[in-house]
């Protein structure tokens, strides 16, 4: 069995947009080094999308040429259109996401444009880089593929078409998102099965929210099935603009843990990514921050109890 | 496959032992009839111990012949000692559940006898009620069967040889407990395999806390074993007194929610049991709470979106 684990952390784009406090660049920077020295090895670094809709994400272009002078890290953008793949292969990133949403009416309020549409769209960002010889891998991700809060359910048939239309289309390699939280495990089962029967190995990611508690259930059916990439963001932040007070993405930290004692390697120190955590939660004071392990911490013998107050419980 | 599943509701007495509110009477009451109304049909009422020890818990005797009038209810307590289920068969409890350590130092600080001598307790216990002609079920919850804060690693071959020896002495079936929320999902899977292996389907029940975020990816493995019961608390309150901060018990509407997701039937309606939720916050208003689908909700269509602000998110 391959217990290799990629965590790929998502904290610094879908975590930043989200939330009102803009992180400075020489912060960006820092989170980068960071969870770089605890053994990440591939970072959504930002997106590149129009300043005066994202201005949390305007120094993108800098955070990109930051983490490709740090050997072996895999430097992600995210892009929604042409033009932001454009500068993303301008700029050399290694790899770019782009986002599709098998929700109609979620492609229509998040991209502006018809799934349809965005199949031309990966297909024009596929021959530029082409024409230009860039190695930038192309991933499409499948938003709302679990159900969406403006549409409601979504049909696993349009998810599979939309998978194989973005790999037809120029993609290299998909994965399957619940951008509003509402999979369950055994959704997550039958989706995943289903999506590697049609599309293979080329579904490599499983991108997770926490916003009903269920991010490490649904992380460990996707595991079953022989995912070995997964989205997470540092201290949960991010994912959920519309539930407010709601857990975001799932938490890099619960992910690691969770992994590293289920025996996978991911590369990651925990003790490294809760120090790092702990000042991502300083620096963003007043955020809904979520995940669990860093309140009680790792499992470790020897806790004292006083002798006098049993608990009788088992 | 059997898609019927009871969660016994464990907030009466795992719950409110832990906290410093004490509940009144009449309050417990309600919450047992809110619970009762939204279809749980087992509740651990309370435990016979010494009130000096667990004043919380006083009024145990008077939970369980109200829970005896509510048809259907399955009134469950907890009790140490020969002489809390002696109490518990007078005043007609359905279900007794003994707490045994499967660690050494948890079983001293916690029920202040050696594991061996729990073994003697059980079956004097059972003599107990089989002399008296109680139809009492006598159930042994294996605490600390993952691991102990007090200990460290809690070897899984002695796990079974206790479950073997309650059974022995006269237990009618067996839990397996996750006293201090160190289970990972393969330590669920191992040890629910080999406790299976050994005791079969007197192995009838999962306790676990959600300290580090995993409760329900650990519910999700002993449910795919066949395990059909699991305990849970309602607001997740109890459970955890070492870890201040840290999330107690599975919450009840997390699990309730996920195994309804996924088609399984509790027989517990979740927007009534959310409405409990919501009561019993207010009643322990300054207590930690936990869970996560309280804050989000049920998922549902029709969340209006503010059309000029793309996320351009997966």
């Amino acid at each position: 069995m391959n217990t290799s684990v990629v965590v790929r952390e998502v904290g610094l784009r879908d975590g930043l947009q989200s939330i009102a406090t803009v992180l400075p660049t020489a912060l960006k920077i820092e989170w980068i080094n960071a969870a770089y020295a605890a053994g990440q090895r591939e970072i959504e670094v930002g997106s590149f999308v129009p300043a005066k809709l994202l201005p949390q994400l305007a120094d993108t272009a800098a955070l990109v040429a930051h983490a490709k002078t740090l050997p072996g890290l895999i430097a992600s953008v995210l892009v929604p259109n042409l033009k932001g793949a454009e500068r993303a292969i301008e700029v050399g990133a290694h790899s770019i996401l782009i986002p599709m949403s098998a929700s109609r009416a979620h492609s229509a309020a998040n991209v502006r444009k018809t799934p349809e549409e965005m199949l031309a769209t990966i297909a024009a960002i596929r021959a530029a880089r082409d024409a230009v010889g860039s190695k930038t891998r192309i991933e499409v991700g499948m938003s709302t593929a679990f159900g969406c809060t403006l549409q409601g359910d979504v049909p696993e048939a349009d998810v599979i078409a939309f998978l194989q239309g973005a790999l037809d289309a120029g993609a290299e390699c998909v994965s399957l998102a619940d951008t509003v939280g509402y999979a369950d495990p055994g959704q997550v089962r039958r989706l995943f099965e289903r999506a590697l029967r049609a599309v293979g190995e080329r579904l490599t990611c499983a991108h997770f929210h926490d916003t009903r508690g269920l991010a490490l259930a649904n992380t460990l059916i996707a595991l079953d099935l022989g995912i070995r990439r997964f989205d997470a963001s540092t201290a949960g932040i991010g994912g959920c603009p519309h539930a407010p007070g709601a857990s975001g993405n799932a938490a890099t930290e619960d992910v690691v843990f969770m992994l590293t004692r289920m025996g996978y390697d991911t590369g990651i120190n925990l003790d490294a990514l809760l120090a790092l955590r702990k000042q991502i939660a300083e620096w963003l004071t007043g955020e809904q921050l979520g995940g669990a392990i860093w309140r009680a911490g790792v499992p470790s013998a020897g806790a004292r109890v006083d002798p006098s107050m049993p608990s009788f419980s088992p």
